[in-house]
């Protein structure tokens, strides 16, 4: 279905936006006022921490039309900032959504983008509070803020990690850049590489996990990878003053068999260091913790690749040709 | 100075941000993070409930860069949201921006945007505490999500008005698309409406009165005028399930001489029935507290144009020549 054609009201779209997020996700008690007022409100709970992120897609940069379906879209634009509350070791709690559309947007293919969205919501019990729609001169742009929520004691950050911790990633890293040089480059291999398309078009934020390490104390610091491995890595060093040194042999990569990999413009090694939106969290552990995180939860693998050193703000990998720098290579939006 | 030139990269740009902020705004004691993690964390407050408003400003839809400098596209953000927290009569507390600008857009730039809301932020005691930036195919897009706090028995809604209210309204109406027009048809009259022109570019959202409003409990409902008297008249009435009838002559209109009003296309009345952008705020009185309204507070004249009726999402204006339906006629971004 085209994006354009048939455009809506203002009205008439805010009342549909209003009926699909009453039909679809969770509702909760501490709601006071939700879509419909100049502001949402609902109570808050005194001990604990709010948290607040945001996070945008912008078409023609975070996504194209070409693969992206208006449900893709909605799923991602929430994924991506559920994201952000899990590497906090939060729960999240409510969004709200700013959406600016080229006027002839069609009605329905709108609402097919809050189905994505309000499907993974009632997934992971988020509720849509409230949002801002206008028009564009252009491309579509969608921003979400999500709100959630953490105890003091169990909030995770990017600044604790201590020199000697050890470094853990969950999930294979590369997936999402791959699915997208597929989609963009040979879309007729797309079958060969379903699931690392699906990686990019849908990605499944680590809720789960964070609340997990979290709960436990286990974790001194936590990133989700959005920019790349080696772009988010060098993040959490900088912000926690250390450095780390990485094993090239256990990062984890796309499990890819070699004819399809062949294919690829790079080696898996590459995307899995510098491809972004992989949406997999990074940590450490400190030294006496490490037997304690488990192998996997619910079948996301979970791989020590490295070591945090007092190297303030430099990141190494050993390869098998030696030691070499690793820069800070993932995506930058301004490079 | 042109804002497309010399880029930044994503890293120069989120350390400026910090750094502008941490100047500028006042910090506050419950911030737990602030800019620099996946998500920002501050302590609750029990006793009051949390407001979160989300609204956007996209170039060629909002602003002119013939016209805003970045300073005011940055001031004019934030006070659009400012302005959703004070029709709730809540005290504004943290926001977040969300970016996306062209990748050749000049880095000095994208620091006056932040200045201009930096400015307004360190006025209105609210503090950036996050965000996210990244590249635009296109136009600017800001989007802005503020977060406000109000005690339970002072927030006000668009849902208390009750047939028999009193109808009121701050300021003068209009002013903001009059200014639009003389910047976008008659630049070289802009002297003669000097006023009218900061009103579109730089509006003062009702803050300190929306507090007053609401810790006095005078007031049944609330809303502030962003697309024009008659369209956030008719949402008021349809939240609070009434209808209203306004005077003509009561409607606070721009304060122009008669021969700078000869150039407009149009007659005053209209730009304050259908102008948008105002940013007053339009509230009901139950007829026993209407006498506690002050006339004006701290020079913003408060206005009565009308009452409150029974009639369900009917809206009316007593004109010369008579009744009138009163149509919402304001801004739609789909119509």
């Amino acid at each position: 279905m085209s994006a354009r054609s048939s455009p809506a009201t203002e009205i008439q779209l805010i009342k549909s936006i209003q009926r699909l997020s009453s039909k679809f996700a969770p509702s909760r008690t501490r709601t006071v006022l939700s879509i419909g007022d100049d502001a949402a409100a609902f109570k808050n709970a005194s001990d604990f921490l709010t948290l607040v992120s945001t996070d945008a897609l912008v078409e023609g940069i975070h996504f194209d039309l070409k693969y992206f379906t208006p449900e893709d879209i909605g799923w991602k634009a929430l994924a991506v900032n559920l994201s952000d509350i899990a590497a906090m070791g939060g729960r999240p709690l409510y969004f709200t959504t700013s959406l600016a559309l080229p006027k002839d947007t069609n009605f329905r293919w709108i609402e097919r983008l809050y189905r994505g969205m309000l499907h993974l919501a009632d997934d992971a019990k988020v509720f849509l509070i409230g949002g801002d729609t206008c028009s564009s001169p252009g491309v579509i742009f969608l921003d979400l803020t999500i709100i959630g929520e953490v105890r003091p004691s169990e909030i995770l950050t990017r600044q604790g990690a201590r020199p000697g911790d050890a470094l853990f990633v969950t999930g294979e890293l590369g997936c999402a850049a791959m699915g997208l040089e597929v989609l963009r480059d040979y879309p007729k291999l797309a079958k060969r590489f379903r699931k690392e398309i699906r990686r990019h078009l849908r990605p499944e934020p680590r809720s789960h996990i964070g609340r997990f390490l979290a709960s436990r104390h286990y974790v001194s610091a936590m990133i989700d990878i959005s920019d790349g491995l080696s772009t988010d890595l060098y993040h959490l060093c900088e912000q926690s003053q250390v450095g780390a040194i990485i094993d090239e042999a256990k990062v984890p990569l796309a499990n890819i068999d070699q004819k399809a990999s062949s294919v690829l413009s790079k080696a898996l090694l590459d995307y899995a260091l510098n491809g972004g939106e992989d949406y997999e969290l990074l940590f450490t552990v400190a030294p006496e913790m490490k037997t304690k995180i488990p192998r996997s939860i619910k079948t996301v693998l979970i791989r020590e690749i490295g070591q945090i050193t007092g190297e303030t703000g430099r990141c190494w990998i050993n390869r098998q040709e030696g030691r070499q720098k690793l820069l800070p290579a993932g995506f930058d939006h301004f490079s």
